[in-house]
């Protein structure tokens, strides 16, 4: 088994990635004078900030995720390879991944960032993350099993753990996440589970700081939170989670829940690869790079998107946002980059332009805070509509996904409530 | 634990299964006096006559997957449980699931079929089987992995053992799914794999008879075995597989093939229960039943739907055919009766209503059978479009269906070819 790259005249571009940062820069690079070799552990794209909707049942995990090769057809001197990167090694420029070695003439490191547990491995285990597609989906499965597992259940305590709710972080995917299980509470499951009582069922939100949404403003956590009071969600803030066996979660207050589901969107953190010097790495495991996102200790190692944390520009000391829009913009500079060394001109540095944030809660309820503008409501819900449905690539997702969209505004039947298992192997899931 | 079923004055009917079978019965019920319990080892029903197209990334599994709550919301007396039946004990009227006990009045057997692999393990560890939905997304996730896996094998030995595809089987099912992955292969796989050779892929269906589709006529079968020649697939007549290792065929005929990919449509067999006495079950695992679906040994005892074998109607010798026809139409009388019976009143026994039978080749292509006409090509494929959209669940899943299609005609872009695993608990599949 190895990667079958073909040897080139042309000078290779390894980028291991392909979110944002990763597909943004392969696009940019169409008309380059490169080898390129895009690397991921996926064969697709995945649209994140619309994963909350597939764990709800809203969407389907195909209207956000987006076969690579399908958006890279026709393209010349581009491989795609579906492998996991296990090392690399800066001196010999060289990566080894499960399917075999590969050389490079620039690495691109375009990981994104993962889950960050805070080193407790009993949240790791019982918890229930949503950074994925595959997370998201095992997700919904989780949450309708745990229903029907409600009704069977064999006394009430038994049962209100089935029905309860914990999601821990209150950025935006706890938010959101939070507001779309409160409107299924408050909509569709009454509906589907005649013999069980909603009343008794518990959403409770868990925010380490004293407000939601840190990264906007005080009066936008502050119409979050009366959104998500509204829904009847439990806020706590000031809070954190200590331990969790599956059923209880232990709270820095010592105040018992019981639930078997624990949404853990708390933290996030670099996805790494083994091999580089460890003074590479800053806070949050990401890789410290100068303003050209290339690292300082590998010249030839560059690092976009949620991984890297550009530090020599003041107006961002601790790096950038970790969202779609710096990635994407660090993919756009650094495409223009690859291309200026090609022709030995300069590089540009990275300036972040900051289209503003948003975050929506539920049906018509929204915050959006623009560079001159901050509003929320029915318009604030219908821009973040429009912004995502414009980000998404592809005609067909996002006619599928307006579609959907409209339906389950119209009937409020999210109607993909299925558990489906496939397994991970052909031998795995079999009845 | 336990299924937590209200006791009630009304007469019980637990009905297992929520297929073709099942759903008619409890739809048919609903003006009926009795209290309902339908237990299904999914939430969902499954629309068998259109997986091959999830298998081959075609439509999502929710088009044709429909919630059972969703299908029967506002429902009176009626108790929807996932659980799977482990036992029936007719002496005591009672079923143990793997959530519980249960006693009924009637018991409504509608399990369906599943795959015959005759009694090979070997077969049944390492073929792709594609009876339900969850085998139907392995089977995707397969195709489009060793595909992947092609790029990356190290001769050419290996890699056409990667890019074969060998289905056993020439009913509907192997006809379809083998003109699907045709129509890829001669589409779409070779822009989506600009480095593969696919004039080396083959495509092998192997048929034990000496005709395909043996249930309709000889011109039928002639022109289905058209079609799939002008395809490019080899067609194996008179030709059994005796084993497979996970990468070669072992023929009869002796003749060996290498492909990791060995579909099996080759039989089914029913999804039985333990508990009925031996005497009850007739060739194929089919139980058998008088004209009125109901068991001769366990009078209180009802059989429907694939796994039944009505022994007593001269016009069908070895049963009805099992497909949905007759599945439907049984649970549409067996409604009528059960009605009857609360009433006092005799019951009727059953007609089965041949609507004619179908298959789809490929685009444009089909061969259509109706009680006075038989006709091919355009039409019967249009035919057979409208008939299946017609029969899908739901309006939603009709309008997205339709669109699906149309979008695929056009574009020839399955745009569904994502390899998405979910693992079968919220530990295992963790990257």
């Amino acid at each position: 088994m190895s990667l079958n790259i073909p040897s080139s005249p042309l000078k290779r571009i390894v980028i291991i990635g392909g979110g944002f940062a990763g597909i943004e820069l392969v696009k940019r690079l169409e008309k380059s004078n490169f080898q390129i070799v895009l690397i991921d552990r996926n064969n697709y794209h995945q649209f994140q900030p619309l994963l909350y909707q597939v764990a709800t049942a809203g969407l389907e995990p195909s209207s956000i995720s987006f076969p690579l090769r399908k958006v890279f057809h026709d393209r010349k001197n581009l491989f795609i390879r579906l492998a996991t990167v296990k090392t690399v090694d800066p001196r010999k420029k060289q990566i080894t991944t499960d399917m075999g070695e590969l050389t490079y003439d620039f690495l691109v490191i375009a990981t994104g960032a993962g889950n960050n547990y805070f080193g407790n491995p009993n949240i790791e285990d019982f918890c229930l993350p949503m950074k994925s597609v595959t997370e998201s989906l095992r997700l919904r499965n989780a949450i309708f099993e745990n229903f029907e597992k409600a009704l069977t259940a064999d006394n009430a305590q038994d049962r209100a753990s089935y029905m309860n709710f914990v999601i821990v972080g209150g950025g935006p995917t706890g938010v959101e996440l939070a507001g779309a299980i409160a409107e299924m509470r408050n909509k569709i499951l009454p509906k589907d589970y005649p013999d069980l009582d909603f009343s008794a069922m518990k959403i409770i939100l868990i925010q380490s700081s004293d407000r939601l949404l840190n990264a906007m403003s005080e009066s936008s956590s502050e119409t979050a939170r009366q959104y998500l009071s509204e829904m009847g969600i439990e806020l706590m803030f000031n809070t954190r989670v200590l331990d969790y066996d599956g059923i209880h979660v232990t709270l820095k207050s010592g105040e018992p829940i019981s639930t078997r589901s624990l949404i853990w969107a708390a933290g996030i953190t670099g996805n790494s690869i083994e091999g580089l010097s460890p003074e590479s790495y800053g806070p949050g495991g990401r890789v410290r790079v100068n303003s050209f996102n290339q690292s300082i200790q590998h010249p030839e190692i560059f690092v976009i998107g949620d991984i890297a944390m550009i530090t020599d520009q003041s107006d961002y000391p601790n790096g950038h946002p970790q969202m779609a829009q710096p990635a994407i913009q660090q993919g756009k500079q650094l495409a223009a980059n690859l291309i200026c060394l090609s022709r030995n001109q300069s590089m540009e540095p990275f300036k972040y332009r900051d289209l503003g944030s948003m975050a929506t809660i539920g049906r018509n309820k929204a915050v959006v805070e623009l560079p001159k503008y901050k509003f929320k409501g029915f318009f604030a819900w219908l821009l973040w509509l429009v912004v995502h449905l414009r980000s998404i690539l592809g005609i067909k997702n996002k006619l599928f996904i307006l579609m959907n969209w409209t339906w389950n505004y119209f009937t409020y039947n999210l109607s993909l409530r299925l558990i489906i298992k496939t397994g991970n192997s052909r031998q795995e899931g079999k009845p």
